[in-house]
């Protein structure tokens, strides 16, 4: 679980319901025909642009940002490097029963090439091309949300347009001007409030989660490439360390460094 | 029939009007003279960038987000792959009659310049150049309708401007001011409409549906390149399971992976 | 003459007046000085940004948009083909002939330098270069209608700003303050219809006749190096098709695919 | 210290404050709940994005523009040449133990790299790979800050709007009409003052020292690199004088390019 | 001295004067400490993101738009053909003579380096360094002054915003309303007219000075290198005169291009 996605949304929705309760409009906020033409408005056009079945699966992918994803960066060094060792020592084939442990599927795809003998240019084709793929599909589910932040913004302004409309062809009833456009107003406040709290914010952790995701693949793909060009298994540990925070690097050098 | 987009788009039109009949205004939105000098205004400044034959065929473009493409990259994997098998077997020119039958005209042109014994290199040059001409003329389409997405609310926010001074220019009649501020408004409203509601979502779909397009051409040329050079069929399926989102990959696997 | 480009600039200022006339300000929206802060103000900023020819001469460059360009892609592609069928039936010093006769500077200066024997990669970088020139030249003119189109809605707003200044200062006669704010607002008008109606697309359409004068001259560049090179025709002739829109293909296809 | 910080810092503070003072309105722009809603709501957001550990670390990140870090190019230049001698005349392994006295890590790690006889190339990787990472975990930064100078003036915007809606929803008592908009306006105020004053000045000199310490750590990359390559002294030292400023570079050069 | 840049920056401050002057406001729109808020704090924020040298010699660079630079284009093409033509016939050493009078700097390094018989490839990295380096410096100039046009404005709405907090404290005195505000207004005259009438523009002409002096320096590196390879001095005349306009090409082509 992501405790810092839990601080962020809904410390972000008590700071905006504290504002609006020391404002003392806390009661006058709320307004579920707002809610629907904002919120609902702005979902309903991601369908012109998307297919079905993505924009149905948006609120499960928002919900990744409540899951942490470790892709153990440390471990994956000192198994890279203990393969590239083992692989030095008895050959690459004697790989072939690591392989059939190994939980990481994108590691053992790459490693069976290896001990099949498969070229080193085509082992890296393959490896990249499923990268992007896997980049591609998490950049269309980040540009969907994007999107969603575009448009609900637009969506407040559209109601309160609508509102002001309503309430300028109807002036007679000056005491209920205010209130009136109070209500206009809250398509405003609902529209600006998903953009800043919550799907720009929502969009930048699926961005993030993306590029530790595709860091720790590329160093999958150094790795593996390394060990199928029976580089010094030396020379992989030093480079497998470049990807590290220099804090997880103190960690492990002297465990892979080993002389 | 693409049945995303009609909801996105009358799912969309829906919600505005809930919105416009609950703010008690539906009867005050709806404005001939506004939607001519909003989208009419706006429609006709494309005519100064485009050619006479693009602008009016954009309305015939933005169709297209009704029909359903497909691309069919799975079956596009199967039949490259028994291509590739065939080739294997029976020599290249086994491919000749295979050809004759081949819908896809971008396929059967590139499988025939392999079976005329064409240079890899001139292959790949020839199939780039028109996937690469594809995608321009796609994207002068996309422009168009981008182009006109940012003119909409540029036009609308002019008609409420010369509403406005219209209004500002005669203040006596203190009780047509509200209903003339609101009509003034209409104009805003409409720009903001075209531009959230329609131009946006729709220029989104065609991007989307060029990329679908692009993505199923690029494997095709992959394929191609693969039989000509006379690769190991197995790795060329390899190579376009690459392409597949997980779920049609496991679909096709054990057919095209058959040892 | 370029229909289109009339239909936008006098279809958008009647769309304009139009719904002017119906917000029955039409007189109101006519003031020189408003003009002159808005169109005159943007306009000497200019100066300080680019030299004085360039400065002076945008309205030329901007009256292109009213000249039709032809390329003539088509012409281009069965010229290059027959020239190299001619080229290997006869040898290259053939086309010394021919050459005489171009109309098209830049293929002349390419066919001479290949007649002159001059070195294909000597020939590319020079053919290149000069295209990268003219483009940067072109450039630099889109630039400075761009600088315009932003300019403009900045004075438009300062206008409005120091309108709205004046007005304030002195509010003791409230029967003008309706159409003191009206005229403020003049100045917004014009700017943002200087930007909409008339730089934006006009720049547009620069780019648009820019975009297919380089898409001629790369295929001039291709066509000259594959003659050069020694290629066969009908290799250069596929490629060049690759180049053209599917109509225009289909219309000279069996002409140059002639076995 | 670095002192143009403070002056930037405190000064721009000071000029908001004689703004308020000159206007009569200093007391009235100090309001907590209002700095709350913009600096802890927009605060808290950054936690849905982020890690909590870069979250925290935002505060030590930004007292960095306070710091004046020396990258030492002149320095730099004069010992990578000496090194570069040194090697020519007695060989690389001479190098061993003046890299013992090295402060500098980067330049010690590639120049042992270099007596251990590891290849050219993978000394390129690894230290190119190793400015990389270290400029990737200085972006993360950067943007952190960013995506609080976009917040910042998102909430206030919300906070006024909350406002607003509080303020409309009871007309009544017209006397408390002024100030409860003046309220309003104080988060607008703070979003903007965060932004323009705080954190796109901070993210813009993180940015800087950033550009500075990639530029020195190319500098040692060339230059180890040139010492691995027994490249001639002269040569090194007319490539690292290019990266001096005219300043720096005439204060050296008689220096480093004695014959 | 350029006039293009005196025309522009005079004559647009006339047409602001001219405005405020038909719009009665002149007066009303000098105030000192409006001046002082918007230009002196959105300078003082520059002073947090660049070291204090650069910020104090912000004023310098700006007064470069009143000064013409002539980068000698066609004299450049001229003496470096004639070089090219000399080495050709005498030997490269014999430019070792002509080296002693050049006043480009740069030229003159790149040519020793040629007498020198240093090898091409370390001419051309050394070349583009430095080339890439004075580029870098120009960049941080235009950068400076691009976020000076950015603080401008948003310094102008602040103090716009503290004036409108400072008058809606204090509604009683309605007679005051009306002037507060236009005091309030000017910094956002201020802020607007910084960016668009001068800083904007500025930063353009930097740009553009910037971008004609690395043009003039690519062709000497061109020059410079072709020199070095002992090229055709007519090869080296057409690469050299693809550089310039059309008009100015037509000035020396017979010149340089005599046989």
């Amino acid at each position: 679980m992501d405790i810092a996605s839990f601080i962020g949304i809904f410390g972000g929705l008590g700071v905006v319901a504290f504002g609006a309760f020391s404002g003392g409009s806390l009661g006058g906020l709320i307004d579920i025909p707002s809610l629907f033409i904002t919120g609902g408005g702005s979902f309903l056009c991601l369908f012109t642009t998307y297919p079905l079945s993505y924009v149905l699966g948006i609120f499960n992918v928002m919900g990744r940002v409540f899951k942490t994803f470790d892709f153990g960066e440390k471990a994956l060094v000192q198994k890279l490097v203990s393969f590239s060792e083992k692989a030095r020592r008895e050959g690459i084939l004697a790989l072939e029963e690591e392989i059939q442990d190994l939980d990481d599927e994108f590691m053992r795809a790459g490693l069976r090439l290896v001990v099949d003998g498969t070229d080193g240019e085509v082992i890296r084709t393959l490896m990249e091309n499923e990268l992007n793929q896997m980049e591609g599909r998490h950049m269309v589910w980040i540009t969907l949300v994007n999107a969603w932040a575009t448009l609900a913004p637009g969506f407040g302004m559209l109601g309160t347009v609508i509102g002001l409309i309503g309430m300028l062809s109807n002036l007679e009833d000056k005491s209920s001007l205010g209130p009136n456009m109070a209500v206009s107003l809250v398509t405003t406040l609902y529209g600006s409030m998903m953009q800043n709290w919550l799907f720009v914010p929502i969009s930048g952790k699926l961005g993030y989660q993306n590029s530790m995701e595709v860091k720790s693949r590329e160093m999958v793909i150094e790795g593996v490439l390394s060990i199928q060009a029976g580089d010094n298994p030396r020379i992989l540990a030093q480079k497998m360390l470049t990807y590290l925070t220099p804090k997880d690097r103190k960690a492990i050098e002297s465990d892979v460094m080993k002389d």
